[in-house]
């Protein structure tokens, strides 16, 4: 096989796995070639990676060390989607009524959550995250998508406990864009006590749910190290947490005048 | 920048967004180079995936037409994957009484799910779906890594009609499973009539929430084209829905003596 073809396997089965690490002897085994070729070819693969603002692979030395690819955006690219992305939100079909905007379509487009993906993931790469927390549903795809990208390991706290769960443990929690008091369980068997989780959801109103999300995970000695959303409402300014990161921020929902006032975040 | 380096970058951008075709213009203006160099990087490119077993690059020609990259597992690979998947199964640790398994580890390791995903995605990729339905909630990692490879876009039936989903559409149906009635609903908005979805799944005993997902989607003129689920019970026998693709079969769950029989299917 010519160097171009190993170059380009590997960064196909590397990126394929972003974060896996692939001790050396991997590829050199895969191509059946000395390490020192392989180490050049992982060099050309990283250069590349880097001049199209790919993201990087990464060296790690040691005994279980080896390579793995960190997925990135490059600045531009990111900028570019979120303007997109807020051009297709200001749409004034999306709007519900009670504040509501329909966002399905966006959240359930995947090279979109993709894009937002690798942004929060190059974010939070070195948060120390051990899972990705979400609660169901519409947050779901997105949350997959950084758990590729991290190669971490997906929570889902359920609405319902169900059997299919096990042992679960609930909480309740004051949801404010629902105006009620909401449930929240997650199964015991789903998390390891003292491990940190990054928390990833569609959509921030009042922080209710991401704080409900984080109470739970507390139950289980489980830290929050970094909370992710697509979109968050500007208001309230107060939220019922004091950190997140959102790609976008919505200022209002005029539903008389139909206009829906939303800006991309400078990243 | 060099052959070698373009030919990465072409198996990185390709493959990041599957099923997606670029026209060859892209790279062109990409590289600054002109269409041959182009044409003979993609047939490197193309040449590199295929002896990795990597699926492959196809060109389409038109005015429409483009170069787009078709992910694929090779038959080995599957069936290690399978085999260590099931061996996971079998793990006694599993179960939870009423013939139900703990499966969301599985379920939300997301290499796991992408590897899943590529066997459906070669399988079904010219079942001509222009989406991905699922019901919430387990099996929406696996549909989210089937939509993301297929790029198409996902639906997601919910089990309550949501304030954000605007009007939406409900049925009920029967499920096996949990041995009573179930209501599945879906927006409005969700869908165009007459399409045609591939519907993934985590399992399916007796085939009732496919069942519904295939009802639900009727009522809007939406045929199913397809249905792939990760796990499937080989009882009962006789399902709600004819035709499906399981990845493994769940043979018998031998809650006295902690015995799962569980075994890959034959690709």
């Amino acid at each position: 096989m010519k160097r171009t073809e190993r170059v380009s396997i590997i960064v196909k089965i590397l990126s394929d796995t972003p974060g896996k690490i692939y001790p050396l002897r991997y590829f050199c085994d895969l191509f059946d070639m000395a390490k020192s070729s392989v180490s050049e070819d992982i060099k050309i693969a990283n250069s590349a990676m880097e001049k199209a603002g790919k993201g990087n692979i990464e060296t790690i030395s040691g005994a279980r060390g080896g390579v793995r690819y960190i997925p990135s955006v490059d600045a531009k690219e990111i900028s570019n989607f979120l303007e997109k992305f807020c051009q297709k939100l200001r749409d004034p079909d999306r709007i519900l009524g009670g504040n509501f905007l329909y966002t399905s379509d966006l959240m359930f487009d995947m090279e979109a959550m993709n894009t937002l993906a690798s942004y929060f993931a190059a974010k939070f790469k070195d948060a120390g995250a051990n899972y990705i927390a979400t609660v169901e549903t519409k947050g779901i795809p997105l949350a997959t998508m950084v758990a590729y990208q991290l190669h971490l390991p997906l929570i889902i706290c359920r609405r319902e406990a169900k059997v299919s769960e096990g042992s679960t443990l609930s909480i309740n929690y004051f949801s404010g864009s629902y105006d009620r008091i909401q449930k929240m369980s997650l199964s015991k068997r789903a998390v390891t006590p003292n491990t940190k989780a990054l928390i990833v959801d569609d959509f921030m109103r009042g922080g209710g749910s991401t704080k409900g999300i984080s109470d739970i995970l507390a139950e289980f000695n489980v830290d929050v190290c970094g909370t992710a959303v697509a979109i968050a409402s500007a208001l309230p300014e107060k939220k019922k947490i004091s950190e997140f990161t959102s790609a976008v921020t919505l200022y209002d929902v005029d539903e008389e005048n139909k206009i829906i006032k939303v800006e991309p975040n400078i990243i």
